[in-house]
């Protein structure tokens, strides 16, 4: 835990002291001045700060940082990543930007990686044994940015190793309704090779439903159609436009859980239990490469059998047949079988965080955190060095502010780089184990900003329900990059709105899957989070995400000329966040507002109501007690609302008293909790945010159950009012939180 | 959640407030004066108000309540119980003596009963169906305050209905290697009746053990050498000593497991959802009835088969034998079997808990639990209507005060009078179920007091280490009943006493294991418990417990002639526990010391090392992480004791910083909880307390799986290793919790 401990040694400037001297000293050196005044306890956040602090919020100095963190390939554990873990220490660090203290924590963590030595393709096999294909083993270099030793070849993480060879098929996204379609198209799937591309289906998902079927191997690809608007010709793609040169492959973890695989729910320590390889869940059980489109294009061209549904035809340019093996007369001999060779070693690494803190003065046990990982695919401009630019932004600033005691935050601030994100959100999970207990009983909020800008049109933010009120606070203060007259707000409204039965036409919060490292925080301990980015105009295009998206091609080139030239949207970024985190920190009253938490816990209502409601009656399960939980929720929420009002009108407030408010803000999302409800799926808790497998925007494992109960109703009906009961408990867990304490 | 709402509705004294009005108001009402100042902020316990509420303390009044509470038999959910629900209510709702708010919460439980027209019984039947014997079906009675209609005959509560006949052997206390004894002795057990004494097993364990070994039905029953120091005769038993008269059964429940059996987890609302009667775990399987000596001795006195050990020789005055079956020539024809008749019932129904406040001055979001159960088997006068009278007396007093406007507490106090406790824990294993995240989040402590006088010689406590500070410092303040120039604690430290690495010699606190209202708040909800009574001089008997514990004999004559002439013992808990109630509740840095905890986690390594170190060993397992993680405690402990003892001598200290030290001492124990660490055994989530089967005084994970894989190696080594790793994760955890807050 040395983050926590040290961090007091440095506090006092030039005074050296002993570890064991601080210990035996209270949190609040003696020499950082005297106690809080009463004026100090009830001290509220300062809106001129937050405008000083924006204003120096400068897109040069994010252009520099982002050059220098993408000057080298900077995958997770590498010597690359190792370069940026101590060019961040030494900027957090820093005698005249720096935070109150930095440090670094590691966890040995399980990766895989691909053999150096032998590289994975795909190739095509005729029946004779002759080799007649082999797929590209590297992306094609276009510019001076892009080339480098280190650049790793482009692979499935986590796909196990292996040389399968079988007859190729298409399953458009291997879902296991593609797979299905096929079956019922009789084509026989046993001993195949499985073509699919990216999307509808996680990647891991691809693999483990192929294997169901009897597919033995699976070649992931990106199609044009999904990713380039269509574009597929080299003159059209980068480096001519921002879209995926026929190329370019798409790395990425095909691991379906998060967190270090070997040890979940504890950190990865020399100490840590680590359970077998064999008893890993969620990784694919046959050997799975992806390839570009290029490539992709050879083998799906060639397919002969039935034509594909019109829903699976894609932008390659011929008719995409399902297969199985290759049609006569084609570039092929028939008899011709497609080999998946994947030669990907597993690996224990040690992988960092970063760990940046700013020392609150009045409540330094309240923790507000700010996270971005570090670790890239290849070059990682976009993904993740845009984000970890804004964020060294944000610190620069404070840090300044800090260092020329200009301010102090009112609760602590933690600033965190993660490691090895790409293989599944591990730093950040291994930090919430590490650290549980204390996260859980004093973190505020989790303020995640991976890809700071997918694309220069518009703020996107996703969070639970209560941080709706300090984003829009914040993006009503912060303008556009392109109209200084526009605010974040106003221009966001337009490209993402909804009609709120509170507020109004309101931009639209977006709901936190499990894409960044937000996921342990919020599923895992129950702590209020959010994810903010700059993205696209979906009116001018329909790219799944941006085109060079854990490619090569993801270069600081590449962002400067295509994603946000000029930096502004970065600065935009940072400006906001920045906005968010000082409310957060400064606020006399937490900025969380619980009553639109409530509005998001009637929609689900409705929609259960409405989904599952009919056939619930049939089996003589109401929703009624879900309607009373729900309700004593919203009245709890309201009444808290008006405490609070009351309490802002006080011109010396209780210290306690606002404490006490501050903790049930704060401890509402915990309530939400319930280590018990799902215990098939790691780290997932939540029982209004845990992943789910139905559509149905409602309580995740009452949807789930219900969908499981409708398609084998002799088993499933007990386990639909068990979640209900589920659900009930959690919502009155947090509607006890919000009332009156006793 | 009706206690909490309502509460402050009734602070206002005469002002009547609508809920309406409250909800939108602040807990602590402006009614009830200004503002906390700064010096109330900061105001400690007051000594001197502690001796003036223990002066107060009146063991007539003691007596007067006892005397009230036994004139009916209030086994739970009947109407006696009932009567007493109104009985606390009213005096927790008088106007000089009640205290802020009273309110009831109410359970469907699911109970069992024995049919009041079918009685349970053990009969001896002939080889040609000839019934020879038939055991008592009540208990003979001695005197007036006995006799009663709504006495419940005695059962095994949960024993499943039937009538199992079978020749007879005598399995001593019914444990596994009791079974294993009596195959090693060539007793085929299939198909027999099984009689067994009470203690060295939990009661369900009897049975359960038994039914794997082809036992078809159990008895149990008192051997007058466990409970009686061997007296046996009618002459030497109540009403002429505190010894069980011959007659005299020992009801109980047979369930292995607390909280309501069909709702684990969940409050048994109308709305929860409940499990199947077939999946409810820790119940014999096989029918099973408890009898008294007198039938017992006719039992066994009566067995033919070889002599049974000398260590499972009794005081029924013959040489016990283990059958199978009748001696010839005996009492009974010798192709006799025995029957057990058990026509139990389940049903659901409504059980009460009754919930009094008062409401905190300074940090109402601050909880000190007081609780006793309210239900008993019979009459109860010891169990529990000795501890209810007890509470009674303390809440009259605090009551008191409080309408006097001479106290307020500091922190919130919640007393809890629980209902069902004798079917299972099942009144408070709901409250904590239903108010989970709040009482998580801002419980202090929770003190039990059930018993509060087994016997008149000496305090005896139980709890976790961290109590042990407030509990001598209180014990140092009461004298003893018998002679007031002793202390309690002077008088504890002579009958129980440990030599301690910190202190010297100390009273010993014994550990808390699952046998009271304190389980389901120290093993689910992890707070800091303890439990209280007066109790033997083991000198003078060597009684597995009081003789008439959940006898017809539990009456107030018993109490008033042979427990506690005088009342003076019962005196003595009520001051030794509102005085620990007052010092937790009302002072400034709540009295818990976490370096006490430190020297029994160190006792645990210790034992480890000792007893599974070399083996450990052997199988490349190294406890050192355990020893480091311990040592990190051991620091952050001592540390935070000096920060208290530094903040101590401020004269005005931050009120945020006080309150941070205590969220740190409050928060502790939360932090040695793992829910997912022993997901076989409900609700133990506590990795230091959790319940094991191992004799080994150390981390019981660890314990268990070390005895696993001892019995069976080559499964079970990487269960130790595991559990290893959640013993130091939940330490680490815990010295997060103490160390500086960043």
């Amino acid at each position: 835990m040395r983050w926590f401990v040290i961090l007091g040694a440095v506090l006092g400037g030039a005074l050296i002291m002993t570890i064991g001297l601080l210990v035996g000293h209270f949190a609040i050196p003696k020499d950082s001045g005297p106690d809080p005044s009463r004026d100090d306890l009830s001290k509220d956040v300062d809106v001129s700060f937050i405008e000083q602090v924006m204003a120096e919020i400068d897109n040069k100095e994010i252009e520099k940082s982002l050059r220098e963190l993408t000057k080298k390939p900077h995958m997770a554990a590498t010597p690359g990543d190792e370069d940026l873990v101590q060019l961040i220490l030494n900027r957090w660090k820093n005698a005249s930007t720096g935070l109150d203290n930095a440090t670094v924590d590691r966890y040995d963590v399980f990766l895989s990686i691909p053999d150096p030595a032998n590289p994975n393709n795909v190739t095509v096999v005729t029946g004779n044994g002759m080799l007649n294909f082999t797929s590209r083993l590297t992306e094609k270099n276009y510019t001076e940015d892009q080339v480098d030793p280190d650049v790793v070849k482009p692979y499935a993480a986590y796909a196990p190793p292996g040389t399968p060879k079988g007859k190729l098929v298409y399953a458009n996204q291997g879902r296991m309704i593609d797979y299905e379609e096929l079956v019922k198209q009789q084509v026989n799937l046993t001993g195949t090779i499985a073509i699919t591309r990216y999307g509808g289906e996680g990647r891991a998902g691809k693999a483990i439903n192929g294997a169901k079927f009897g597919v033995i191997g699976v070649i992931v690809y990106t199609d044009p159609k999904d990713i380039n608007d269509g574009k597929a010709l080299e003159n059209e793609t980068y480096p001519y436009s921002w879209y995926l040169p026929p190329s370019g492959v798409e790395r990425g973890s095909y691991n379906g859980y998060f967190g270090d695989p070997l040890t979940p729910y504890y950190p990865a320590k020399d100490f840590t239990y680590r359970i077998k390889e064999s008893e890993i869940k969620g990784i694919p059980p046959i050997p799975t490469q992806p390839i570009g489109f290029e490539d992709a294009k050879t083998l799906i061209c060639e397919l002969d059998g039935p034509v594909a549904p019109s829903a699976w035809q894609g932008s390659l340019g011929c008719a995409y047949r399902l297969g199985p093996g290759f049609r006569k007369e084609g570039r092929f001999p028939n008899d011709s079988d497609v080999q998946v060779n994947v030669h990907n070693q597993r690996i224990i690494n040690s992988s960092a965080n970063v760990m940046g803190m700013i020392r609150g003065s009045t409540e330094p046990d309240r923790y507000v955190i700010y996270g971005n990982h570090r670790d890239s695919w290849v070059h990682g401009a976009i993904d993740p060095s845009s984000g970890t630019a804004v964020m060294l932004e944000i610190t620069r600033i404070l840090g300044k502010m800090l260092k020329e005691n200009r301010w102090r935050p009112r609760r602590s601030i933690i600033f965190g780089s993660w490691g090895a994100e790409e293989f599944g959100l591990i730093g950040s999970t291994e930090f919430t184990e590490e650290y549980y207990s204390k996260l859980r009983d004093r973190t505020v909020a989790y303020i995640n900003v991976d890809i700071s800008v997918f694309a220069n049109a518009t703020l996107r933010a996703q969070g639970t329900p209560s941080v709706q009120n300090v984003i829009f606070t914040a993006a009503k203060q912060v303008k556009v990059p392109t109209d200084l007259s526009t605010t974040v707000y106003d221009n966001w409204i337009r490209y993402f709105n909804r009609t709120s039965s509170l507020h109004g036409l309101v931009p639209s919060l977006g709901t936190l899957g499990a894409g960044s490292d937000y996921a342990a925080f919020i599923h895992y301990l129950g702590i209020t989070s959010m994810d903010l980015a700059y993205t696209y105009d979906r009116s001018k295009t329909s790219a799944r995400i941006y085109p060079a998206y854990h490619t090569a091609y993801d270069t600081f080139d590449y962002a400067a000329r295509f994603i946000d030239p000029g930096f502004t949207s970065h600065q935009t970024v940072a400006r906001t966040a920045g906005n968010i985190l000082l409310r957060l920190a400064d606020s006399l009253i937490i900025p969380l507002d619980l009553v639109d938490y409530g509005e998001t816990l009637e929609h689900f209502y409705n929609s259960a109501e409405t989904e599952l409601g009919p056939i619930l009656a049939q089996q003589n399960i109401s929703l009624g007690p879900l309607k009373t939980a729900i309700d004593r929720f919203n009245s709890a929420a309201k009444a808290l609302n008006q405490q609070i009002d009351q309490l802002k009108k006080e011109v010396n407030p209780s210290p306690l008293h606002v404490r006490m408010l501050n903790d049930q803000l704060m401890l509402l999302e915990r309530a939400f909790l319930d280590p018990r409800a799902f215990p098939d799926k790691y780290y997932y808790s939540h029982v209004i945010w845990a992943s789910k497998s139905s559509g149905i925007a409602t309580f995740p494992g009452l949807a789930d159950a219900y969908a499981k109960a409708i398609s084998n109703s002799s088993l499933g009906w007990d386990n639909v009012s068990k979640h209900l009961t589920i659900a009930v408990q959690a919502i009155g867990n947090a509607a006890a939180t919000l009332e009156i304490v006793i």
